[in-house]
């Protein structure tokens, strides 16, 4: 018998399972100084224990998206190594903030199932969840992949489609406990824009680019205990090419999203988000968003703004074609909620 | 007078010699950190300070090969810098586990020379010991390298041939002090195989594999400190290619070896190895393993497994030629042990 | 309105200005552990709280190239994004060492301003200094850059050229508060020679090269949060090539000449230096050093040394041709004060 994990098929799925995902991860300042190299981070909440004190935290969190990373390459081995395509996300929250010391492990509980007319694959949604060392939940997000049959004779389980919400609602926000932005220094922050300087529909071109090397992202995915294959072995493919993880994108885009979003502080909702065309070594990534919707949170001086954080390769404010299709050059429409001093 | 360290030739090493290494070094939540981002490395034990307590540790350790590679590194300087081969490994064992927080340096002792019959160079026998910053031996091992000589006409020491056990014997391992497997997590830990489920004589295909980089190898055999020209100068070598440090090929075949071996999840010894062919950036590293031998330990839930891990670019399984000689695509045969859950 | 930062030109500047630069960043050993991952940096004092601990320091604090890159990146988007050429660097003193655990922030005084007579830009100087999160200065450093006109019709402001010493006279020097070398272990620091061993106009070829990827100074200056685009994307210069960053060769041609420089454990002066000519990804960088001056400090143990650090991707010791001009093959000239055991 095998001890090797071929992961889960589609067929091995059912709606209520709960999934344990392995290997716990404790985070240390050696996790923050990584992100740092790996992505041209500079939000100062995350960058400094001493803009964080004077912001009501007790020291630098880890950047929300490390704590995503960490998350979701826990799910990996269980939800997607034999998935064909991530088809999106949803109803994300951030409910704590995660710091050096913190222990990390996740929990997916399947949410829905759909067989594809094809009878080959199907799609499963997921609700995972990463919990800390004292059990709190840090993080949640709904997670749907096409997933292939091993069997294909396996018979279709009964559809479930879970109600998703189109986005967040501002409401459902978690602020971080003791965040408070009435005495924001903008200067160490690096922009005056605050909360009520952004326009719903406004675009912002973030203006700078990265030319990724291999060993970077590759760097970064083992960082998360991402170990899919199509990341690292350059002999997977029949181009062969490494695909970046989707997740390097969006930390790499929102890094450089920096430049006209400095006060972006904190990440509290994912709303949804479609790695819209694979991104290799060589691509140099650009970011433009544009502002959604504006929101207040009840927290002193805390805004919400809801973004949309795009990467390309091409041309900012460049989305769609005329067919309604991402275009080629497109990397990542990401959906999200930020907080942001007023 | 040059002030540059031309490194010891073979002419310089005497049996009863103890050189004190250079360079101590503290290792943090950094070197952890770094571990995870060069290797796809998972084991539980070493990532979550909170499966570490459940298992009877103060803290997760860092990966006993990141220990190994720290003290290995102190000893180029005075052991590798004009070894014309690393010819093998004997006796290695970890006394204890190294925290963040500790330092460790290394000292090491000559314990056999023997000049060559061509008169140009010979082999020397150190064993090697990493010590903490309380003096005690984190771990030792016996190392043998050939070695240049500088002078030919320098007379030929009397040679002395170190006798050195096949194996370290299963009663001459160590078990981290409070080790307890007894009510292990087989879900956070990544898969359900016990000590009892694994066979002598039993085969394990790893199956994933990585393409590796110029700049990992090289961050990594920094990291370590290890600063030999020939990991680092493209020019050093007349086809230009920089030699990947042997201890990287370690490190990533045991990392790949988790898919299989989730719970093997400490190493407490290291009985023999062999860096069969040389490694290259470019080169797609995949690993294999063999149940050589079992073994009892006396802590409670902890088993030893005697294990063959082989990276090779090429199949799984195959070792060796007709000609007895390692087949050209196998980078490494290594013969260790593991401690298991019992 | 444009959110994003375009950047200060030559008429943005006026004598006697302060610019608090964005983004205060919090050390941990991650940056620690991940200098060593970049630059094949040994010094004893910096890589062991033990050493540290034996020569009065409370434990190994962070490379003084480590603190410099910090409060120089953040200088970047203020000082330098428009900037054609960085022209010299005077007056730089370590005043203390940096620890795990500090926040550093950075601010920068303008001190001289002079147009060029070509009316397109201008020179202007900077007085720059790091400050902890107790507001003491950790370093200073003065740097001159030619940066560009914005309007090329905006008046020329009244030239003011600083007086700057041509070298840090040693009585200004700043031994970190503890440091003491009267019992300093020369084996675990790796070499024998003491101050003393060092005199005036001596060369030493630090012998090792590096061949440098695309993917390290990338990581390396991300770290400093220095997000010049000219380091990271591809397409923005027209050859294609990405510059790397000058304080790159500093750390790496420094982390080189501890063979040979060893004992020069603490960097307390910055004299001058001069980014000869630009280094790409690909080249293999050496070092040569030159014993400038020596001096006594009055600490135990302690004597300083002034040395010329020279690197290239040429021979060693070669440095101007006939012309007076640098070599092509010179990529820094830099001069500094190092603290040797006496």
């Amino acid at each position: 018998m095998t001890k090797t994990n071929a992961g889960r098929f589609f067929e091995d799925y059912a709606v209520g399972q709960v999934i344990r995902h392995a290997v716990p991860r404790t985070i240390s300042g050696g996790e923050r100084a990584l992100y740092h190299a790996l992505y041209p981070a500079r939000g100062a909440l995350y960058s400094s224990d001493a803009f964080a004190g004077a912001s009501g935290l007790p020291a630098a969190p880890i950047d929300d998206l490390a704590a995503f990373h960490v998350v979701f390459g826990k799910t990996v081995p269980d939800v997607s190594l034999n998935a064909v395509a991530n088809l999106g996300y949803a109803e994300g929250r951030w409910l704590q903030p995660v710091y050096a010391g913190d222990t990390l492990r996740s929990e997916s509980e399947v949410i829905g199932v759909k067989q594809n007319s094809n009878g080959k694959s199907g799609v499963v949604w997921v609700r995972t969840r990463g919990l800390n060392q004292r059990d709190e939940t840090v993080m949640e997000y709904v997670r749907w992949v096409m997933v292939r049959k091993r069997d294909l004779d396996a018979p279709a389980p009964a559809t479930v489609i879970p109600e998703l919400a189109p986005a967040v609602p501002a409401e459902m926000l978690v602020v971080p406990e003791g965040l408070n932005f009435s005495s924001y220094d903008f200067d160490l922050a690096g922009e005056p824009h605050r909360w009520g300087d952004y326009a719903v529909g406004e675009q912002i071109d973030h203006v700078d680019g990265v030319t990724i090397e291999e060993a970077e992202h590759m760097l970064a995915t083992r960082l998360w205990q991402n170990t899919a294959k199509v990341h690292f072995d350059a002999t997977f493919r029949p181009d062969g090419k490494r695909l970046i993880y989707g997740g390097h994108v969006i930390s790499m885009a929102r890094a450089l999203s920096f430049n006209g979003l400095a006060n972006a502080q904190v990440i509290a909702g994912l709303n949804g988000g479609a790695h819209a065309n694979p991104c290799f070594a060589g691509d140099t990534v650009r970011a433009w968003s544009e502002v959604l919707d504006r929101a207040e949170t009840g927290a002193p001086g805390v805004g919400a703004l809801r973004l949309r954080l795009v990467a390309t390769t091409g041309e900012a404010f460049a989305l769609r074609g005329e067919d309604g299709k991402y275009l080629p050059e497109v990397l990542l429409d990401l959906d999200y909620w930020a907080l942001v001093p007023m």
